[in-house]
């Protein structure tokens, strides 16, 4: 019988088995926000490698503005070199269209592309156009860098850290945010520059599917305490868990060290709170029971 | 009026202005096999960087094995390195796929992708996987290295110079070779060693549509022997320039240069052969007229 993979994880266990092991050089290889190599020649830099693909019907509705899809479409990948403390440097686009698209189309796609790319200081320096017999389909392959010491991976959280979040969350599809949101890489590179925080990673698929992974990675588990999510305007706190598409970042922090860090943030991002939200536990005291049951989590003391 | 491009070259055009002007490490941006990158602090090397699709029902049938599929969407970017005389290093794949699939499909799709990243020394470092509502899609994107002097562009041949082929064209889409070619990787590398290869470029839309694109990015026009051109069995002259998908290497050569170099690769590539067929000539002399009229060209004197 064909079984289907029942998770993502299955699925990329299932997948890495049919690929050669990764080259002594592959420091992350399939299953970060990036995949994180050492390149010969280089000292104390490691280079950064993302793709990422929009697809019409799943990703954006096919009446959503053109530009709107093309900022979206780098920026996402964007968000992931933010979660490593990295810098983005080269992208290729790949776009499968319809053959009913004429220059109206293909320039506002990529003017929302080139704001994006102008914003972040992104050069795309090649692609693809090809025509789709279906959907839409836009695909961005991303490099960036990062200093060794500043790289931060989900799998470095430990007990005891403070679990804290950039910005607000929820309500991202039904407010319309998902399609103008600002990744956060002058914040990822701002905190991965601190000692206190210990590992990182972006909000893409909502805070109760992304915490688990970090966690898993980490060998923790956590508790969050549902009063203090910092919400959007209007958002319930299954709404600020459920939603997906926040683009923040998720940030563990030592927990001796986040007063002062807490006290830095404040003066280099006024305007975006740097919300602590719960701890990372050990694996053993309390199962990673979100995004299901999250009413019934014990609030952190306070 | 919304018009439609009348051409990849219009479409580029189009696409490239709305996009910031490349950054200063862009050696080669939009437009030639694969985009080069100056990385900093690295003496000597150049990055390479290229993306590719395979999209169902325009590249490949619905009913093509998926390991073919798998091998063929990792060996057409690995041309276009091939093309640079470059080196492979990591790729990332993105799959957008029906719900229907389980894990054989999965697997079998990863297999063709695992075999050949073993086989040319790739590593598949990360990825994404969708659920597609329409057909699949598989978008590779690909970095490599190249020493600087081995770069080889495609805008660099000069009049006078011998237009050169591996292997033999045509047929490739009947024959089913383009599930199962070999991107030519060490004989692209090999060439890019020698001093009298001015240019190259990979042969995937056909000699009839790819030696038009080389002859304007290096402002010259050329001048192709029909009766020189090394073509399958059972294929015919017509059928090698316009096939397509032959991922075979075009190659311009320093003609005082040719016969040591034909003895050379002789000796280094005895069971491939390296043709020359054709020379590149001043603009004013003649007009490029492939793929049409290919049979009004003025032969070589033999």
């Amino acid at each position: 019988m064909n079984k289907s993979p029942h998770s993502e994880e299955e699925l990329l266990g299932l997948i890495s088995r049919e690929l050669p092991p990764p080259s002594e050089d592959v420091v992350n290889g399939i299953g970060d926000d990036c995949a994180v190599i050492r390149p010969s020649g280089k000292k104390g830099v490691m280079e950064l490698l993302k793709t990422d693909a929009l697809v019409e019907g799943i990703h954006f509705a096919s009446d959503t503005p053109l530009i709107r899809i093309g900022w979206k479409a780098l920026c996402r990948p964007l968000s992931d070199i933010a979660a490593m403390g990295g810098t983005p440097l080269h992208a290729v686009v790949t776009v499968a269209a319809p053959s009913s698209w004429g220059n109206t189309e293909w320039r506002a796609l990529y003017r929302g592309l080139g704001k994006a790319a102008r914003e972040f200081g992104v050069a795309i320096v090649g692609g693809e156009t090809v025509r789709s017999p279906g959907p839409t389909f836009i695909s961005v392959a991303l490099t960036g860098a990062v200093a060794k010491q500043n790289l931060r991976l989900r799998s470095k959280a430990k007990p005891g850290d403070l679990i804290c979040v950039t910005g607000k969350l929820g309500g991202s599809l039904k407010s319309g945010r998902h399609l103008r949101f600002q990744p956060r890489l002058a914040e990822g590179k701002w905190l991965a520059g601190e000692h206190g925080v210990t590992s990182m990673m972006d909000l893409s698929d909502g805070l109760g599917s992304d915490l688990p992974k970090l966690a898993r990675a980490s060998n923790c588990s956590f508790r969050i305490a549902p009063d203090s999510l910092p919400l959007h305007r209007g958002c319930s706190v299954k709404e600020g868990i459920s939603d997906g598409e926040d683009y923040e970042l998720l940030v563990t922090v030592t927990p001796t060290l986040w007063p002062a860090l807490q006290g830095r943030w404040s003066k280099a991002s006024p305007d975006l709170p740097l919300s602590p939200i719960g701890l990372m536990i050990s694996p053993k005291e309390f199962p990673t029971i979100l995004p299901r049951g999250f009413d019934h989590l014990t609030p952190l003391a306070s």
